[in-house]
């Protein structure tokens, strides 16, 4: 089994400044490629640090992934350290410059002289593309001659390399479109294939709990993650093809899928909002949403769904109560006797924004994000929920912790918002539940 | 200036399972008091290597720190490879066995065997109490005697191994209680103060140029960061007390703030959000936003402010052209003549946002999100901004790359209407620019 390490890149990182979250990404893609990742090592911007410790992973595994230090600046040196282990040979690559001089030119920008720094690569290592940002990576096949002058053990095992810069997304995109492919051919030794089973209404230690005997597994293996308000059920198959694998997961997704009832919504990559945007576009139906307490960002969510405008036509965000009266025609007198944090204004609000849109399902969510407003009959985390559909009108009330603080608290409003028309989409029973 | 090392131990951080929050937590600790972390490594759950990277460790600092592999189980291995370092001799604890029984105790719950293997720690080390979980960590400071045992160079400068437990609550208590007020007895030499300067507008080439002459300094350092179309100055100060560091950087601090002048919206924790949080507060003015590329997310973005509701009462998404025309007064004309992403509409919705909500200032967005619906003329990425605000109404265009994707192009509109709104805060002439 090939072995790989991973080297992180940046000050930044070693004074705390930045959550290294690129190397939980690599790990996890590395364990789907069954490469083991035996160490990962982070060093700040110092050329002799870089350069020692490019040679200890050069040492100790086949493969080392370096993110960080590819930018213009003077303290960006992870190119020229890898250089400086053979003999600090570089070329310089016209084509990588015409793309990062394109790049500032499509953002009406000029591009300044320190960033010809990143059209340089190591004598003998290939481009590793950026399709979002300036700065090109490497792929660099060691072989004996060079691993020789660089002073590694066992020169006549081939090594690779591969750079990446810091930023998370411009790594992720190179991943995904060269490195994911490039490392699957290297290193074909088995494959891992998984699938995650998203659930939201159900907690971490419950599914546990549930699938106790699954848990157990060997092959399959299943595994449950917890995120924020919701949780995944992993089921991972080893075996020498992803057809075969796939084969091995399948009792055990379906087992899972049947038992978890309406609590599982999807799979991998979907999400509450993608599985309405789907049910919705098959229906040609509409929504539209009011919003107080999360602010825009239940309305950002359903909206973050290319294609959102074949189902949303019109959302607002009615903080005041005067927007709320005003715009949605929650009575004053309601208001005054409920307050806005109340069953009474998430209904009214609910029905009011289906009347000004005309959408065949509005939302409607009203509550306390804190830190402030709250009381002892009301506290911060109380958020009131409507659902407007074909004459049905439903209010739900959810209490959430008050140390999710305000962004959690916001967060777990628009899912539990989602979820509700979700629920409501696949059986309109559930919702009497 | 002491060196430190950190060392994350557990096979579920390799695989990626978990995020390692603990090495950052420890990493702007460590910069606090003063100490230079120069390599951050982990490793999994397996005896040779742990035993390895402990005595790189040591050959490379004068603290290291773990976290990790204190826990009851067979693969929980921390203590064991320190003690196999010298020559394996542990000792038995009976006050921390007596801790441990009564942990379980106090909960109602049963000690099981495998928890006594907790109570042995490596012959000569003290302990480091757990106030919160049954896992206790050592100190061990280690002499020359022991570190010519272990053979690790320069034995006769003294080392200190801290370890703890894998779970941050755990870590952090035991941080908090013993190991701060340790490591600040023991390594008093001085403090790092850093501040950093946020700038909206110039990107991180442009901003290296500009300051060359201060990215070459060595007290205070100034380094640039970039972020998600935003970039950081960051200056950072040495000395022997807080007070002393903020004297020696607060003349580069001033300036950048001179020279960047409206570049330069904030420090340290301000965002474009809160800078203009604070300037709508002060003024008792509201704004108001009509959104449509962005589907949300600027009202978002106003409203993670707590306290939002003083200045944030109407929001809409009007997505569809029927929305901007009935609820802002659009005119169908202007968008069959120039379309909904035109500067046009751009301007007549702001127009249409401020005049519903009587808000003092409005902005609208209005753009192609992506991936579909571009053009050769507006292609995927083009975006309008209008801002209407006593009498005077002003439209920008930008043009983000493609390659941004559907949310960094939606989050990129978001700061750049911020940042709009902002630049007509602080001095109205500077849109005429």
């Amino acid at each position: 089994m090939a072995s790989a390490e991973i080297l992180s890149i940046g000050t930044e990182l070693l004074l705390g400044d930045i959550l290294d979250t690129n190397s939980q990404f690599i790990s996890q893609e590395l364990a789907l490629l069954g490469i083991n990742c035996l160490h990962r090592t982070t060093v700040g911007d110092n050329r002799e640090r870089i350069i020692e410790n490019f040679r200890l992973a050069l040492n100790r595994a086949d493969l080392v992934i370096s993110t960080g230090g590819l930018g213009p600046t003077p303290d960006d040196l992870t190119h020229e350290c890898l250089a400086a282990l053979v003999d600090g040979a570089t070329d310089f690559d016209q084509q990588a410059l015409d793309r990062i001089e394109q790049f500032f030119k499509v953002r009406g920008a000029v591009m300044v002289d320190s960033n010809r720094k990143q059209a340089y690569r190591p004598r003998g290592a290939g481009i590793l593309p950026n399709p979002v940002g300036t700065a090109p990576g490497i792929i660099w096949e060691m072989e004996a001659d060079v691993l020789s002058r660089m002073g590694i053990q066992n020169p006549q095992r081939k090594r690779f390399v591969l750079t990446f810069p810091g930023v998370p997304s411009e790594m992720k995109s190179m991943w995904a479109q060269t490195a994911r492919g490039f490392l699957a051919r290297q290193f074909e030794a088995g494959v891992l294939w998984s699938c995650e089973l998203k659930h939201y209404g159900i907690g971490e230690s419950a599914l546990a709990e549930q699938y106790a005997d699954l848990l157990d597994g060997s092959n399959p293996t299943v595994a449950p993650y917890a995120g924020t308000g919701e949780c995944r059920l992993r089921v991972t198959a080893k075996a020498t093809s992803v057809e075969e694998a796939q084969k091995i997961a399948q009792p055990v997704i379906d087992q899972i899928r049947r038992e978890s009832k309406h609590l599982c919504y999807g799979v991998d990559r979907d999400s509450l909002e993608s599985v309405i945007a789907a049910e919705l576009r098959r229906r040609g139906k509409t929504v539209s949403v009011a919003e107080s307490c999360t602010g825009g960002l239940l309305s950002k969510r359903l909206t973050d769904i290319a294609g959102s405008s074949a189902y949303v036509k019109l959302n607002v965000v009615t903080y005041a109560n005067e927007a709320k009266e005003k715009l949605l025609g929650v009575p004053a007198a309601l208001l005054a006797e409920h307050g806005a944090v109340s069953a009474e204004c998430a209904e009214s609000m609910a029905i009011g924004i289906k009347k000004l849109s005309g959408a065949d399902f509005a939302i409607s969510v009203t509550g306390i994000a804190g830190p402030d407003g709250g009381s002892e009959e009301k506290p911060v985390g109380t958020v009131f929920f409507g659902l407007a559909a074909n004459g049905k009108n439903t209010v739900l009330k959810r209490r959430f912790p008050e140390q999710l603080g305000r962004e959690g608290i916001r967060y777990r409003s628009a899912s539990e918002a989602l979820n509700f028309l979700r629920l409501y989409l696949l059986d309109p029973r559930l919702l009497d539940a």
